[in-house]
């Protein structure tokens, strides 16, 4: 098999974490699988490289910013390399530009344009192991750029993607994908296998998986990547396209965010556009509007609830304000916290009755719906945040996703 | 005027010195000259990552060690160049690779084959100071390769070369080039100007300045540079080709080298090839062979006796003593700790004297002088290293090259 491994910054964190990293790989490659390895920086690097252009400059320039933040991971493909070494593996070590990872032009939130792998498939021929620097590319101009936020995951999976590896493996600091938040859902069961679209709905509602991005990409070139532990041997959570319906749960899990705030506005002047005008002053001012329900009011005016994360609130009411003058009428008010409860699963798409399961689970728990939205795979519902951990727990209940554990009832 | 800068490590050690590093650029810039800047890695940070390769790794690859080492420089050409852009100074930073370093395959000790100097040209023509990373280029293969001990020196020179750039400062913690080493002589004087001939026999006596490697290009390429302090404002030595007559100074300087030793061949079989034979064996066994004096002894056998750094000595005897068997004949002893004393200065090729003075002033010292070897620009003798340091003071002041000062009597 072609493997890619995928290690972050605390699986690298110091020498006896590398050391162990190395001895992984090996293992592996032991069992005959072609590798080739993508490093983060080790873990806090990227911090102290800020914090010094910041002494030197509060505001840096961002070429000169992916030129010092390049290191971070120049040094951990090199010291992977050498602990490989250590234990016989042969080796080498490839930045993001050897490795042909050509990027667009912005720096410090570049996107892979093309990947040519550099001399990759050449050095797995020989039997060597490619250990290649994540979050890094270089673009036409022959500079040095980095991917932003989770570009080490986008590497990985864009290389496999490039090399149609068997599997993409992320090892990370956590066992794999859970049906719910383990810390607020103590019998939470560790989901075997999950489609991507899955695992995009439960990124997008605050999931702590990979980002959006890095699984659009695997979905789009269908690699099937696993999410897995550095930390010992157990089987971590596989990610993959094709699911036959016998495999496609009903429910994958289900997610709550706390940090949610509504915003209403009434006596919204009923002329075409008038909500576009609401929406596009907030995208503009770069606030992401999550939840939205609109209804018809008194005297045909329209009311509009829309929930924004909480720390943009009163900046939402205010952009929102403003275009509630150029439009001539209508007013807005914050109307209080809310928890998003999101719940996501490939099988709604052919089976009823989630909706009524949930429904019907959270009236028993008298929490009250405030809002609801929903797509082809997720229901989601805005409740009051008090009631958010006991409503995720008896529904993850509901829809039997826990672990078998004995209860006293 | 276009103006090489080179800052080492201590000069670029922390945010503090990186923005006097800073000022001093903008101030040459302000002036109007157009200004190309080779920095070294932070002080101490090479010693830290080789203490971590040795960590995971006894014995690194030294691919891979280059791999981690050039990352060094790439922190501080990226700061410089933040550090520069905060006062308002456009810069770019460039590697050794994108500056065109190529140099031969041989990692961590590369030599420089070929400077193409990237866009360096037009980044000057747009008015840009550009930050090159010293110490490292890019073999043909497109790997990272370092120049060894003293690369960043050599970096500068050749971009200096290949740029024909006026000047190449080269900033150090030290204020120039001194007739004697200040510590030992405490009126020795910082030299205005000396040559490459000069500054190269006195590095080769171990005056600590430039590596011979360093100075031999710049003699080469005809490469005036300056050895400045980057702590003050003074001027500091030029070191140049052309050297007049009235300029050259009979003597430009004195060093001592406290830590030779003495072996004596005696009895060396008289046939050609015997005294070539026991240099070779040296040599292969990588011991430097300093003085050497040859007598013809009793009986027409020869005698020989050389100088090695004291270290040496004992593997040294070993290695002749090999030698000899192998030529079937003579004894090797250890004759001794010396010191050397090196005499140097342009002006001895057109005026005698020199020599005259040398032994005048010893004999008065009641030095004895056991070995004397001669160049064309160089004085040198062996001495009792307990009088190594009196012997030099007394010579300094015999070729007058003190500062003046009152002295009481």
């Amino acid at each position: 098999m072609l493997i890619v491994h995928k290690y972050g910054g605390t699986s690298l964190g110091n020498t006896e974490r590398i050391k162990a990293v190395a001895r992984r790989i090996k293992s592996s490659y032991d069992q005959g699988n072609r590798i080739v390895v993508v490093v983060s920086a080790r873990a806090g690097i990227t911090n102290e490289l800020i914090a010094r252009a910041k002494a030197v400059n509060p505001n840096p320039d961002r070429r000169e910013m992916d030129m010092l933040l390049s290191i971070g991971e120049q040094e951990t493909i090199a010291l992977t390399a050498m602990a490989l070494h250590a234990l016989g593996v042969p080796a080498v070590s490839r930045t993001g530009a050897q490795a042909g990872i050509r990027t667009d032009l912005k720096h410090t939130h570049a996107r892979i344009v093309d990947i040519d792998g550099g001399d990759i498939l050449q050095q797995l021929e020989a039997n060597r192991v490619v250990i290649v620097a994540g979050f890094q590319g270089v673009n036409e101009g022959g500079h040095t750029t980095t991917l932003g936020r989770g570009g080490s995951d986008l590497s990985a999976i864009a290389i496999a993607a490039v090399l149609e590896a068997d599997l993409c493996q992320i090892y990370t600091d956590v066992d794999g994908i859970y049906t719910a938040d383990p810390r607020i859902v103590p019998n939470a069961r560790k989901i075997d296998r999950i489609s991507h679209e899955e695992i995009l709905e439960l990124a997008s509602c605050g999931a702590q998986v990979l980002q959006s991005r890095s699984v659009e990409l695997a979905q789009k070139y269908k690699v099937p990547f696993e999410v897995k532990s550095s930390f010992n041997d157990n089987p971590g959570t596989i990610v993959q396209t094709e699911m036959n319906s016998l495999e496609a749960a009903l429910v994958s899990g289900i997610t709550i965010d706390k940090n949610q705030a509504k915003i209403t506005v009434s006596a919204l002047p009923d002329k075409p556009g008038s909500a576009a005008r609401v929406f596009q002053s907030l995208s503009e001012a770069d606030i992401v509007v999550d939840m939205i329900v609109q209804n018809i009011g008194r005297e045909g005016l329209a009311n509009l609830t829309f929930t924004v994360n909480r720390g943009n609130v009163d900046r939402a009411k205010e952009v929102v304000q403003q275009a509630l003058q150029d439009l001539g009428g209508g007013h807005v008010a914050k109307t209080g916290d809310v928890a998003k409860l999101s719940v996501v699963g490939l099988g709604m798409r052919s089976h009823a009755g989630v909706a009524g399961t949930l429904f019907e689970c959270l009236a028993k728990a008298e929490v009250n719906i405030q809002m609801i939205s929903t797509s082809e795979i997720k229901i989601e519902v805005a409740i009051d945040v008090v009631q958010a951990e006991e409503a995720l727990c008896k529904l993850h209940d509901a829809f039997g996703l826990g672990e078998s554990t004995t209860t006293t009832s």
